[in-house]
């Protein structure tokens, strides 16, 4: 039997697709919104619909080659498989490509009187310890010592007691304890405050220095690619949380860091350099345990009521 | 000292920083775009702009809360670490965002005559086994038995020696070897077949079945969220090489799967599906060494001449 009779013989008709049944570039986006089903979750189908609509006018317009598309997944995968308990290289991708500001700014946009935010960054741990007001968390001895204190307010400045203040930076030499495990000391430079009957907090650390942003990885290769800096201005996290109010994720940046008008993730902002003054009194020094001069920010944290803004 | 008076002695005056210098809502792109230096590569300075570009409007558009934001950061991170030698998650993902599929269509626009391709999906693996032609590539002994032949031509007919036929599919379980380690024998149903003085090429397998792709990962949470079809119609995948000739990576589909119009990452072309005709011819399949009845395709592949196509 030839094999064309043998398709008689089968008596199987060929099914007959209907017409745009199948993809195409012309109508991409439409078949692919197009196959949620009912039972899809509202908020889910308008994220991903709107992803793919803006994802395949990407493709469509940069065109990548079969090769690029498949560096791009090596680029992601890797991209993953780099992040662990210590690195987040996603948040510094999404960091670096000014998303995480970008999304930052669409959740809080400034309102009068309150505390800027800013970034987050990799480098945040929720379980850093609580001190009493006053503590030292620089448990490197490095750098130029640092008096940072002031208040936690309402916009119409009442004090908000016991909100906490959780606070981290890199050291001296520009790494945070988690990048260089067995090199610092654990927990160094990090540490959860917690604001007085009338709303104050106070910690010891070192003045900022500036620092490249992880470089050895994927997010390091994109920069190396687009011929860009590295550095983030000199900057001290807070993350201030207090039952009825936002939580506030922001950065207080030192005022003379060469670096501040190129941040390389957008972080900066002019609300959020802070005075760091030299501090020339023995005597104060002296009672706050710290050599003399001494640098002094003071910096209240105005904070949001969870009322304020709507979702 | 007071602060005050202290900030005047440390005589280091604040620093005005540009207007503009910093990120805004709304020149966003503009501030991103702007950090390449002059040394950027051309071709990736374009990608990481176009990339910005639609990927601020999408959060411009979509708006995602910093929760939203934080889950997408664990999406792709558990999506790479998903991915190993044997699964490749972030292929799969841009599968059925319908990626793949799009960006394989602007690379292989349709030429006359020649084999349309398809996406190469996240199993493929370039170290199967060669084997002569004829050969059965179905080691598990499971499923219809199936014998697919056909010649590797140019878009004249004239045939191409040498070409290299690289064919892979699931079993009749719906998996592939490399997701049943230790269940499956090791390079079940794949092989590579070496095209003849007249270009033929044939190969004894299993009628394919439609399968889910993976499931039980974070693309898996995808289509639970949209309430999407996982399945892909029943194919063949071919991956086909000869020097002077594009290659070609592509699917042959049966033509009675009922997925073929809801095929979960969109690799469905008309003029992929195949006859799968069912032979009654005991004496050939003696000859053939199959059990009688068998199905039979018969499938030319029509390459493209290198030079075809300008990138």
């Amino acid at each position: 039997m030839t094999s064309s009779a043998a398709r008689k013989a089968s008596g199987k008709p060929r099914r007959k697709p209907a017409a745009g049944a199948f993809f195409s570039v012309r109508d991409s986006v439409k078949v692919v919104q197009g196959r949620s089903g009912p039972k899809a979750g509202k908020r889910a189908k308008f994220l991903a619909d709107t992803l793919v609509k803006h994802l395949h006018a990407f493709i469509k317009e940069a065109r990548p080659s079969m090769d690029e598309w498949m560096q791009g997944i090596h680029f992601l995968t890797r991209t993953g498989q780099l992040s662990n308990d210590w690195r987040q290289e996603f948040i510094l991708l999404s960091d670096v490509l000014g998303v995480s500001m970008l999304v930052e700014s669409l959740n809080h946009e400034k309102l009068s009187g309150e505390t800027e935010s800013t970034v987050l960054g990799p480098f945040y741990i929720p379980d850093a310890p609580r001190y009493p007001n006053g503590a030292n968390i620089c448990l490197d001895g490095k750098g130029e010592p640092v008096l940072v204190r002031g208040r936690v307010v309402t916009a119409k400045g009442k004090p908000i007691p016991g909100a906490l203040i959780e606070v981290w930076q890199a050291n001296e030499d520009g790494f945070y304890d988690v990048q260089q495990k067995g090199i610092q000391p654990d927990m160094n430079l990090r540490g959860i405050f917690t604001a007085d009957a009338q709303g104050r907090y106070a910690f010891r650390s070192a003045y900022p220095r500036h620092y490249p942003i992880p470089y050895d990885g994927s997010v390091g290769d994109v920069l190396k690619a687009l011929d860009r800096n590295p550095n983030r201005p000199a900057h001290l996290h807070f993350k201030v949380t207090a039952p009825g109010y936002e939580t506030l994720v922001t950065h207080i940046f030192t005022p003379d860091c060469p670096w501040l008008e190129d941040d390389a993730v957008f972080g900066v902002k002019q609300s959020l350099i802070a005075d760091f003054t030299i501090v020339n009194d023995p005597a104060r020094a002296a009672e706050l345990d710290l050599p003399s001069p001494f640098r002094e920010a003071v910096w209240d944290v105005v904070m949001t009521k969870s009322s304020r803004r709507q979702r």
